[in-house]
C-alpha cells in the first residue's frame, strides 16, 4: 500500500473500521523498517529543501492538521517529521480545551486567527475538528451560550451543518492560497493501552498521562463512530484526509512525510527571480564590497 | 419612506442608481429635522438599554459594518449613534490599507480575528468589502502573491467568487451567534464635493483631507458600478444591506439608529436569570453586608 491508498478526497467510500492500524495490517513486514526509515530520511531532506523555497516565494501557505485518539503519536510526528524543517518557517498551534474568550467566539475563530502567513507552514496539533469530535461525543454544545436558532433540536443536523461549514472554510482557504493536509493517525485500541501503560510505568513519561485519558478511552467506540462520520463528510479534493496507520511510529512517519512532501510538490515553490534591474544592483553591491578595503587580503 | 424601504435582503431588485441620497429625495422635508432628531434620541436610549442586556447575556454578537465613499459620514455615525452605547461593550475596528502581514493572509483574516466576543458589538469602519471594492476598482489583486489557481483569468469570475465566499462567511456567522448590520452610506457626488471643500477651508478639518481623496473621487462612476454589483450580490436574509441616504446627517443618523435598534430587538436580549441557589446566596450576602457593622448607622 502506498500514500494514495490512505488518501480520501470525497470520491469513493471511506470505511474507517476497515482501515489498517498497523504496518502488518497494511502488508508491511517489520523487517522492512530500516528501508522505510531510509525513505523517510530522504523525504525529510526533500521537504526541508522545498520549505526553503516556499518561504522565499511567500505565495502559498501550508496547514498540516493532526487529529487522533490519545497516544496515537501526534507529538512524535511533529518532532520527528516537522522537526526537519527550519523552525523559522513553521508555527505549531496546539488546540487545547478552549478558553472562555475562545468559547465566546465562533468555533472557527481560533483557527482562522492562527492561519499561517503565505510562505509559512502551520501545524495544527488538534484543530477545529475538535468542535465536531469531543464536542459531539460529550454533547458540550448543549451548554453553549448561543441563540436558539444556532442550536438545532436534532444534534445530527447541528453537526452536519458544522461539517458543511468546515467544508466551506477549507474550500475558501484553498481558493485563497492555502493547502491543507489533514492527517488522522489511526491507532488501535490495543496499542493505546500499551502506550498508556508505558506512560504510567516510565517516570519520564508520567507527565504525558492523566487520569482523564482513561475516562476518554471509555468512549472509544463512540469516538470511532464520530470520526468515521467526520472523515467521510469532510474529505474533499481541496482538503483530503489521510487515514494513517499509527501503531508503528516508523511506518507512520514515513506516510506523514509522504503526505507533506506530496503537498509541497503540488505547490511547486520556486525561489523568486530577481527583476533585471535588481540583478544590476546586486552586481554593483558586490563590486562595492570587494572594493571596500582597497583590494586588500 | 421608512427603514424597510432601505433594507435589501436578496429578495427583490436593488438598483443603486435609483436610490435617494438626500432626505428630500426620500420625501422628507428639512422642516421635519427636529422631529427626526427627537426620534433618533429615543432610539439611542433604547439601543443603550438593549446593549446592557446583550452584554450581560453574552449570547449573541453584533457587527455593525459601515461602507461608503469618502466624506459620506462614517465617522460621524460612529460618534453620534454608537457613542450612545457603553464603550465597554463596543469595539471599533478600522480597516485601513492592509499591512504586509495582512496581505500575506487570506482576505477575511483580519475581519475574522476582529470578530467581537458574543455579547459585544463590533463596529467595522470599512471592512472585508474593501477587498471587492477598492481592490476591484484599482485591480490591486493583479499584484498579489497568490498561486495561479486563485487568480482567474477573468476578473469577473474572481470577484464573483469572492462575493460567494463573503455570503458563505456571513451565513456561517449568523449560524454561529452573530448578527450583521451592513450599512452603505449613500452620499451624492455633489455633497462629497461640498464636504471636501469644507475640509480644505476649515483648518480644524484639514487633517481629514488628503490629496488622494481627490484621486479616488475621479473613480466615482466606477465605484458606483462596483458598489451596485457588490450590494446586489451580497444582500442576504442573514446579512441585509441598508442603503442609507447620507447627504443630511440628521436623516442618516435616524436611519442608522433604526437599523441598529431593529437588529437588537431581533436579538431580544435578556438579563440572565440567576439559578435558584444563587438567589439564596445573594440573600445571604445581603444579610452579611447589613450585619457587618452590628447594625450601626
Amino acid at each position: 500500500m502506498d500514500l494514495k491508498d490512505y488518501c480520501f478526497d470525497g470520491e469513493g467510500a471511506l470505511h474507517l473500521d476497515e482501515l489498517p492500524h498497523s504496518a502488518r495490517e497494511a502488508g508491511v513486514d517489520k523487517e522492512q523498517r530500516p528501508a522505510y526509515e531510509a525513505r523517510t530520511a530522504e523525504n525529510l531532506a526533500r521537504i526541508a529543501a522545498l520549505q526553503e523555497k516556499l518561504y522565499a516565494e511567500g505565495r502559498e501557505g501550508l496547514i498540516v492538521l493532526l487529529q487522533a485518539m490519545d497516544a496515537a503519536g501526534k507529538d512524535s510526528v511533529i518532532k520527528h517529521v516537522m522537526g526537519a524543517v527550519n523552525p523559522q518557517g513553521v508555527d505549531v498551534v496546539s488546540f487545547k480545551q478552549p478558553s472562555k474568550e475562545e468559547l465566546s467566539h465562533d468555533y472557527l475563530w481560533r483557527a482562522a486567527c492562527a492561519l499561517p502567513a503565505r510562505g509559512k507552514i502551520a501545524i495544527f496539533n488538534r484543530s477545529y475538528y475538535e468542535d465536531v469530535l469531543v464536542v459531539r461525543v460529550h454533547r458540550l454544545h448543549k451548554s453553549y451560550q448561543m441563540p436558539a436558532r444556532c442550536l438545532d433540536e436534532d444534534d445530527k443536523d447541528f453537526f452536519e451543518r458544522r461539517h458543511k461549514q468546515i467544508r466551506g472554510f477549507e474550500e475558501y482557504l484553498y481558493d485563497n492560497g492555502y493547502r491543507i493536509v489533514k492527517l488522522f493517525l489511526n491507532v488501535s485500541r490495543e496499542k493505546q493501552k500499551e502506550r498508556f501503560l508505558e506512560r504510567i510505568d516510565d517516570e519520564a513519561k508520567n507527565w504525558k498521562f492523566s487520569s482523564s485519558d482513561l475516562k476518554e478511552r471509555a468512549f472509544w467506540d463512540e469516538y470511532q463512530r464520530v470520526y468515521a462520520d467526520v472523515l467521510r463528510d469532510t474529505a474533499s479534493r481541496h482538503a483530503p484526509w489521510y487515514v494513517i496507520p499509527a501503531d508503528q511510529k516508523w511506518y507512520t512517519r514515513w506516510l506523514v512525510s509522504e503526505a507533506v512532501l506530496r503537498a509541497l510538490e503540488e505547490i511547486d515553490p520556486h525561489f523568486p527571480e530577481l527583476p533585471e534591474g535588481d540583478q544590476a544592483m546586486l552586481s554593483a553591491c558586490k563590486r562595492q564590497l570587494l572594493d571596500e578595503d582597497g583590494g586588500e587580503a
